[in-house]
């Protein structure tokens, strides 16, 4: 077993049980219930180290920003925090959970298309250190709401279209995001805020793309913003996409060798001064986690499918029915042994399209069994929702044989918490 | 203005500001801000009632369903009940919001493809009227759980392929749900159940699929399904999936002509006796709410596109991106004039996805508008999350000019509450 997608460390244990940090799966299925999100402490601390480690080898001119997005839980800032990373947040929602966690403002880096008065007011009240630009729109209105003079980046998005789900490919020119390059919006963006009093220009920022395998078009995007820099360009954000393995066949690069080729492509286009941020989210926490369901009905249909049900689905992970994701499964409780029946995977919904693995080889499926995804860490939590009136799992945090839920299991009743 | 996709009765007022069951959506923005569900509770009473006289100018024996999946919300499962109806929940969590409402547990009829034993326990201690089983593995479980006999309905998957999404297509043989009538599993659930001291078996139910136009497949389902029959069979669920308009062009059938059909389908292949359960959700729901929105940045990029951001985006309304459902759009504060200012509306997530509109006329677009998305009352609300850590919209319903929040928006501390 123990598979690419899985953190390290994942064994079968004596008793043909999965054991992921030291944690047997299906203890915690037994003491948590299911669905539930596990996660590996080391892997994530592991990979935030390998960033670290790869930058630190060779500059001092670095900062790595946990894109926090991907696992926007406290306890994943606290972290991240922990190993010395920046952070990245994208909404007020998200810097209300790292200034909970206690992230410095000054290592916080906000992102965001479209941020409202009310997200502004709330990053200069807590003396957020940097806001990423998108438009000239928001930066109007910073002039308007800022009550401080604040450092700012210039996002652009460079005209690099790489291979990936459309959904997640962001630098193109007809995107949503940033200041165009082709069309001379990132130069006039640059000479807006170079004249404005109430904004620092410090630095520019890109982002081709999420879950990207290939190196080039990292290259392409530097050597193309190139000819923006100025005297004012103290750091360049190359944005994150760095892949992760889904399936035991995906090959994503290394991180050593995916940052050492962002050095070099910063260094050649850029000099040796600029500082070089960097934003992992997906490859610091997607393989570090997996999410635990029991097994509820399976289902024959002669000739066609078997259909085995859990209690989760789409609303605990969207990805396969939002970008068509691809995951690997196992039951938990029978590791080791031969995966020889096909079964397809369907959550609870009310929905045909609910379904989280096609055709999955599982070693002799049975009714009230644990059945595992790995790489559900990024995006899985992130987008859970109530749907069908599904209360949202735990995420449960696992190091040296010890399990500790940082966020509880929703109840039914939290489903009327709301209401009026 | 007041096309299709709106509430029946949505004007412009005198100020050019569209009104919703009289009131003034721009005031509606300013009092309990942006983005908000905004619903027609007239136009949700009228629907209701549609369907109810439709049946009772026929037939005594019918009951309508709310398809409470579409819109989970505690007010509406009071609204509906107070209009008659019954309830379909497709959960513990949906069971768990109609109880809270008051529903007469006895009108209330339980799906769902893998129902726990803990929902099942729910379902038990609170007496609700009738299960629909969807497996052998659910009779097994329900033998286990009950603590009483159980009035019960069998779901059977009639082998009927209606044109609409196929995550929406729910009654085909290859489908998670129900039993399948060709490989005979239907028969036998049939004579399992009838033989089992827990369970009486009172009907059968079957569902095709969701925003269906056509109204052929229907009577084919039911076709089908005759040879089943026995003296058992009280009562036939024939489903829902009624259609609405999502755009001006769309045109599904009227609910008036739609039950009509369904009552002679029935009649003509189970004669006068059995008791009709229609179950509606979108068609009683849908057309009844309207999101809106304050317009953020309007980004021009020259010959190619104009993107509007707005405050809202994939976290409150997911279906362009999980269906590529299409969906109108307007100014609300300038109702009435030419839409002639070609936009595409994206949200404020992280992402290129999440595009609400594509292409979409408005009338001269203008940072600080107040936009508005009609057709978005159902399963808009339902599949809400927090990704981005954006916080979830209130749910507010107008009636004779008066407004009041049913569901309270989410704040960011919110999104704290279960951390542990």
């Amino acid at each position: 077993m123990a598979a690419m997608p899985y953190p390290v460390g994942t064994v079968a244990n004596s008793e043909g049980h999965l054991e992921i940090a030291g944690c047997d799966v299906v203890d915690l299925a037994e003491r948590f219930g299911t669905p539930s999100y596990v996660f590996s402490v080391p892997e994530m601390r592991n990979r935030a180290r390998a960033y670290v480690d790869a930058f630190s080898s060779r500059t001092d001119e670095f900062e790595v920003l946990y894109a926090s997005k991907a696992l926007p839980v406290t306890a994943a800032y606290r972290l991240f925090a922990e190993e010395g990373l920046s952070v990245d947040v994208a909404s007020g929602g998200e810097l209300t959970m790292a200034l909970a966690a206690g992230y410095d403002p000054s290592l916080i880096y906000m992102h965001g298309n479209n941020k409202t008065d009310a997200e502004l007011k709330l990053a200069d009240e807590a003396g957020v250190g940097h806001l990423i630009l998108d438009s000239f729109d928001e930066i109007d209105r910073c002039e308007r709401v800022l009550s401080r003079r604040q450092d700012v980046m210039i996002r652009v998005t460079p005209g690099i279209e790489p291979s990936t789900h459309t959904y997640v490919q962001t630098g193109q020119l007809d995107s949503k995001f940033g200041f165009g390059l082709e069309d001379g919006s990132a130069e006039r963006a640059i000479r807006r805020v170079l004249a404005s009093p109430a904004l620092n220009l410090v630095g520019l920022h890109f982002h081709i793309g999420s879950q990207i395998f290939e190196t080039e078009p990292f290259r392409l995007a530097v050597q193309s913003l190139a000819e923006l820099q100025g005297d004012w360009c103290r750091m360049l954000d190359v944005g994150g996409g760095l892949g992760i393995s889904y399936e035991t066949e995906d090959e994503p690069p290394k991180i050593e060798s995916y940052v050492d080729m962002k050095i070099e492509a910063v260094r050649e286009f850029f000099g040796r001064e600029v500082k070089i941020l960097i934003e992992p989210g997906r490859s610091l926490v997607g393989n570090a986690g997996v999410t635990i369901y029991t097994v509820g009905t399976i289902k024959e249909i002669p000739g066609i499918r078997t259909y085995l049900s859990v209690d989760g689905g789409m609303s605990e992970n969207l990805r396969p029915m939002l970008y068509n994701a691809k995951y690997e499964a196992a039951i938990a409780n029978r590791a080791g042994r031969p995966a020889e029946t096909v079964t397809t995977i369907a959550g609870s919904h009310c929905e045909s399209g609910d379904i989280l693995v096609r055709d999955v080889a599982l070693a002799d499926p049975q009714v009230g069994d644990i059945l595992i995804t790995p790489a559900t860490g990024a995006y899985g939590h992130a987008m859970a929702n109530n749907y069908n009136g599904m209360p949202r799992p735990p995420v449960i945090f696992c190091e040296d044989g010890e399990a500790k839920v940082v966020v509880r299991r929703e109840t039914w009743d939290d489903l009327l918490a709301r209401d009026a």
